[in-house]
This record gives C-alpha cells, structure tokens and sequence, in this order.
C-alpha cells in the first residue's frame, strides 16, 4: 500500500487534477491519497488559502466577506465544472463554507483554524466527486472520523499517540480514500490545524500508521534540489538524501518538503519518494535511512534570509551563573524564540527571527536586557541570513569547514558567525542578507561543481 | 608615576627581591610596588599560597597543623635571613600567622581567604623591611587603610567603585609604597581575595586609580608569546597588543596575566607593560588601546583542556520557547557555568568546564534534563579541549576562518564545534583533548611560520 500527496499546484485546477487521477489509478497500490487545497495556477495566482485567510479574518472584524467568499466558491465551481462534475458539489462547499463563517467567532485562532482547514476540506470532497464520476471507487474520508486526534494548539498541531492506532484501521477500507491534509481534531473535537504546509505532516502520519511501502510526495518539481534555483541556473538534483539530512535543509529554509514531516515516516521506516506530477516519470528524491555517499561530503546548501542579532555586553558575564538563562527567561516573557547564541567572554548574541519582533517590542526587550540584566550595551542588528551546508559525510570529512571557509573567503563575504558542534550533519553561518546569494552560489561552486571546472 | 607588580617568582628568594629592589630604585617614577607571595624557586617548589592552602585546611579539620605553619614561616625566615633582616620580622610574621589561624573558623571560606592572603600581606612587609635596611624610604601599606574594598564574595571578590577615590590618594605619600597583592576588604572590614592570580588585580586596580602613566607588571618571561611555548619550539613574542586580545588570551588559557585584571587600565587608559624580571632591559610585551597590525590578522593563540559537552537532543526542540532557558536553569540549581551551547535542529550542546562535576553530579544532572525536558536522548563527553584564536585584525581580514580550518584539516584535527560570532576579536574550536598539540601546531605555523615556508 501506499500513500500518495498531492500539494497544492497538483490541485490548482482541473487539468492538474485529471493527472492526480492518471497518477493514482496507474498504480493499484496508490489507495491513500491526501490532498491540499488549489494552490497557484500561475504565479501571480493566489492560493485558496490565501483567500480563506482573508476572508476569515474579514468575518472577524465586519462579520461580513461577501467577496472572498465568492472568490473561494469561484475557484471550486470553475474546478468542478470543468471536471464536469454537477453543481450539487459546489452548493456543498459553498453551503459548509457558510456554515463555519457564521459559525463561532468567539475564539480568533480556533475559527480561522477552521477556516483554513476547509480548503482541504473542500478539495478532498472535490477530487473524491471527479475520482467517482470516473467510475472508481473512491470515499472522501474525514480526519475526525478517521482518528486523526492532535494536540489542541490551533496553527500549529502536533499529532497525538494514540492517532496512529485509530489511523491503521484505513488499511481495511475499500477503494481509494480521499483524505485532506493539514488538519485533525483535537480530543475535545475541535478542528486544529498544522503548522503552514502541513499536509505532508498529514501524509506522513497516514503513510505512518497504515505501514505503507512508500509515501509519495508530489509536487511541482523533478526532484529536490541541491541549492536554491533562484540563485544557481540549472542546479544538480539530489537523487537520495536520508531522513535527518533532508529535516535539516526542510527546517533551514528548503520549501520542498516540511521539516516537521519527516520524523512519522523516519520512526516506522516508511521511505518517501518526491515526484513531480507533471513529470511523474522522473524518479525524483527519495528520502531514506542509509544512502550512498556519492556526490562528496555536503547533500545541500540550504539559506533564509530575516533574522536578527540581539548583542549583549557585560563585564565579567562569564563570572555570573545564570546570565544566560535570565536572558533567554526575557526573551521567553515575550513569547520569542530563538535559533543560535554563540557567546564570548564578555558577551553573547541571541540570533532570532525578525518577523517576531515589532518595533515596539524590540524597544522593549532591549530595555529589559538593559536593565534588569545590567548590561553594559545591547543593541540590535537586522537583515541576517543564515546558511546551512547539510550532509551526513560531514562527520567523516575532515576538510569540510575549511572548503566552507574558503569558498567565503574566495566570494569576498564576511562570516558573521558559526553554529557547529551540535547537530554532526549541518553547519550554519550568518551572513549579511545582502551577501546570501553570493555566498550560496560560492558554497554551490565548492562542494557540487569543482570537479567540472 | 608608575605603579609596579612582581609576581610570585619575583619575590621568591632574596636574590630575586635583591632584582626587584634594584628594578624599583632604578626608576625614581616607580612608587607603587605591589607584590606576590613568594613563588617556587625551582620547578619541583611549592608556592607559599599552596602551603597556606594546606595550613588552613588543616587548621579547619584538625584545629591543628604545626608542620605547614613551619613551612611557611621557614620560607620568610629563609628569605629575611639572606636578605640580613633581623629576626624581628620573621617574629611579626609568624605572630601574625598565629593570630590568623587561632582566629574565628566557623566561616571555612572565610577564614581561608584571611590565611592566603597573609602569603602577600606578609611579602609586602618583608620586602618593605628590605627596601628601609638598604637606606630607601619605603613603606608597607595595608590594603584597609588605603581604601581597597571589595565586594563580600570570598575567593571571587570585586573592587567596589568607592574604593578608587580612597586608593587615589596614594599618591600623596611620600617614600615607596610596598602594597600585598591578591586581597582587600569587605565593606564590614572582611579580609576577601580576589580570584587565583589575583595580584594582577590589585595593581591594574591601584595603577588605574592613581593614573599611572604605565604599569609594570613583572613576571619571569621576557613577554607573552603568541603561544604556549610548551607545544611550539621557541614560539614568536608579542610586542603589542590590545586590552581585548589580551584579555581573551588570558581567558583562553594564557596564564601570563589574569583575565580580570584588564578592564581597571583599560577603562582608566593606562597602558601595561609585562616585563621580565630576571631581564629587564627587554621591552617586553605592551598592552594597548591600538596597535599597528604587523603580523596579520592572528595575535595569539590560545587552549585549554578539562571541558565537557553535554547533549541534548529532543523532537521539535526548536518549536518548544523555553526549552534553552529551562535546560540552562537545571545547571545552574547544581551552580555550574557554562562556556558555550551550539545548537541544532532538534538538539542543543552545553560545553562546561568537567572540574565542576563529579560523579554524582554528572549523573544527577542528566537525570533531571531527561525526565524534566523529557528529553529523547542526553548524554556526557569528557575530555575537549578548546582553542581560540584571538587577533583585532580577523574583523577586516575575510580569509582568517578559512586559514584556521585549513590549518585543522592539514593537521587532521576534526573540529567539534565551533563557536564564532559575538566576540569580534577571536573564534573558538573545540577538539579532542589529545588533537590539543597537534592543532594548536598548525594554527602557529599557519598564522605565524607561514612566510618563513
């Protein structure tokens, strides 16, 4: 058995959607099959969910949104009535749409948890509808009904134990079921959702709990890259890449895959295969436990951009026990969290993400520091990015950090700060945002091209 | 004025105090001498300071310890003996003694300090008795009456601010001023030391408040070298350089000068002079606000081994605020300091230094991360050792990382970890105890050989 994803341009329209059905019916062992909500159809498109968000936060301040609502409906009715399914389908969605935007808006995060979530919603409802008016048995299937329990923290959802045992019993279902991603129920019944892009968390839980042979993950590309094609033409594809490598580069910025996705698949040993549903002949990335080192130490070199520095100075900081952890307790009473803290005698920097920062709260925890810590200085500094070279050779590889350093050196970019020494397959550096792309590409040169030149 | 220090093989025989006076007379600007306890005259001595330890450890268990009180007595007897002292001083200071060790035990840490510090109150009377029987105007000072209060921490204390109006007026006497090293007085009139080393203290202090025009501090090597001459045959000296370099030297393993004892002359803007007693016609190494970079961007390098790592690992660690600050509160209820935390993904390292814990501890601290944190998976590693390499040029100089991992990889050292980022004049790698030598090695050769190759 296995289970299939499809992510939102595999979904975006009606075209896409006959070839989600040529994909599955090609393969009797395709029987789950979890979908996304449409995503975009060109790029200047937007995605349902863009369109749920903003009509669900209009109901919450006008208790109104007429025109978002009719842009959602619009998009499900021009899916349908090209896959030439009746209107009854789309009276459905619209009528459950309705339903959940008059429905309780006491709690913002629960509601727009709800909101959200009927993007999927609605698109496994669609797809299972075209699937049977092609004469295959196919079942939408909800997540509440199914067993798919989370923890009840609206946005951002992890699942709970006792899902998978509720979640196995699908292997004994018929015909092929038609399950939305990105969100369960919690204990109490409530919807909640996963973090954003979460409908691989989805299919890895599924892919999971049924023990299934491989979870399919289709997307919009051949395969998973081994820099970001923004900023190298024509990058080399990574045709194997193990579970712990690829959570690293998920987390450090690459969109493929989610990093929260991989660790149901890494604990039942479920390999995952990310194919192109445009191309579904390619063979695309897999994602295993134990690959072949072929390409050299370093599998992929992953960079964000938006991170700030908070620096901290204080004579004799090292002499205080507990400097550290009044800081980060600051830090926690603000709700922020933080990736690194590299530290010197007298100082230390915390390096979080700026979109959590608003100018005031900035003023405020700088103050804070300031005061309640005795500082000597803090200040601020933003618009760092941060890059990651992952790869499970690492360990062996003795010479890495020295081709790291020098491919900096050589793009005349300043090494801000290093984060190694704990994770045994990635290293981080901070860099100037404006240097990113410079830096990616000599660190691209270094580790996947030196051969050829 | 100059104020002047000599540290404890300075002063550990009377043919090194006989150097010390004739170092003194010869510049009538030197006024204030401030001195050790005597040191070991050959390699296989004990330090007066380790004998007092020993005498007041025994005194605190036994109320007794004859033998050791001898062998302290015996070394100023010694001393004043070939210096032609009379018997008078040796009387005073055994006296003294005496008095210190039947006094009020019921504070252990307490009363330790007022023993270790009679090892420098005592050399400064026996020196200052020295200086009078050769026909010089000199005088002991006593560190109460002069003003130098500290803070109420035994063993770890700090100058307290009022202390340096009082110390000024210093320079209003009249003759040499002999003044101890290594201790001062709690605001309640508490004898309290400074750290280990800490005469090096008491002299920035004094040369601070005073303002100096330099202060000499005397050692027995002709200056710092820019690395440990016991892992680099005939290793280059140091001509100048910077408070912060030194400081950070000092901290990672320097011993030439203490690391606390900086921050009193660099605020005050007196520059130090670090000279050889045993040559002091050698310009010996300055310490300065600026220097010309000469020798690229690299002033030293320095180690030190006896660390551990603890790590932690724990899914979706990185999404749980809290997590670094509660992990950081757990050490610091069993009151260990840590040098570092490199983190990842999932997991977090907390590097510290091991003679802080013992079994017992160790075990107990783990015990609580995992069952606290409900950590995946915690453990120990013993025996690393840290580098850093220090230099004000390495903020300009864009190649230096890439020389210091080539420098590693050339050496076949694996770098544990890296800490780099918050201090802008040094960066820190941590190893394998036993690479220690071999790294440190090819680091020198790299940043200090390398145009002699």
């Amino acid at each position: 058995m296995k289970v299939v994803k499809f992510g939102g341009t595999s979904v975006s329209s009606a075209e896409q959607i006959k070839k989600v059905f040529q994909i599955v019916t090609a393969d009797p062992e395709r029987k789950i099959v979890v979908v996304s909500a449409p995503g975009k159809r060109k790029k200047d498109d937007i995605k349902v969910t863009d369109l749920l968000i903003k009509c669900g936060e209009e109901y919450c301040k006008t208790g109104n949104g007429k025109e978002a609502f009719r842009a959602v409906v619009d998009r499900y009715a021009e899916i349908a009535h090209e896959l030439g399914l009746s209107e009854h389908i789309i009276d459905r969605i619209a009528a459950d749409l309705q339903e959940i935007l008059h429905g309780d808006r006491s709690n913002a995060s629960r509601f727009m948890d709800a909101v959200k979530a009927s993007g999927e919603d609605n698109s496994a409802k669609l797809i299972a509808a075209y699937f049977q008016s092609c004469g295959v048995e196919a079942h939408y299937v909800n997540p509440k009904e199914a067993g798919l329990f989370l923890t009840d923290e609206p946005g951002n959802a992890q699942v709970l134990p006792e899902a998978y045992e509720q979640l196995k019993k699908l292997r004994d279902r018929s015909g092929i079921l038609i399950f939305p991603g990105f969100f369960g129920y919690s204990k109490t019944g409530e919807i909640v959702t996963f973090s954003r892009g979460g409908s691989d968390i989805t299919g890895s839980i599924l892919a999971s709990a049924v023990g299934a042979t491989v979870y399919e993950n289709f997307t919009d590309v051949d395969a998973v890259y081994t820099v970001n094609p923004n900023f190298v033409y024509n990058p080399k594809e990574i045709h194997e890449i193990t579970y712990k490598e690829m959570r690293e580069l998920s987390y450090g910025g690459f969109g493929v895959f989610h990093d929260e996705a991989l660790i149901p698949v890494f604990r039942a040993g479920v390999s995952v295969n990310i194919k192109n549903t445009n191309n579904p002949n390619h063979p695309g990335t897999k994602i295993v436990h134990h690959r072949n080192n072929q390409n050299g130490p370093v599998v992929g070199i992953a960079s964000d951009t938006g991170f700030s520095n908070i620096y901290v100075n204080k004579y004799l900081m090292n002499r205080e026990i507990g400097f550290g952890r009044r800081l980060l307790q600051i830090l926690e009473d603000f709700h922020l969290s933080y990736e690194h803290t590299p530290s010197g005698i007298d100082d230390i920097s915390v390096i979080l993400r700026q979109s959590q920062l608003d100018l005031a709260t900035e003023r405020k925890v700088l103050e804070r520091i300031k005061t309640e810590l005795h500082a000597d200085e803090v200040h601020i500094e933003h618009d760092l990015a941060m890059i990651m070279i992952v790869g499970e050779g690492m360990r062996q590889a003795i010479g890495t950090m020295s081709r790291a350093a020098a491919a900096f050196a050589r793009s005349g970019v300043n090494i801000l700060m290093i984060n190694q020494g704990s994770s045994e397959v990635s290293m981080m550096f901070g860099v100037k945002a404006s240097d990113e792309k410079k830096a990616v590409q000599a660190l691209y040169e270094e580790f996947f091209t030196k051969s050829l030149v």
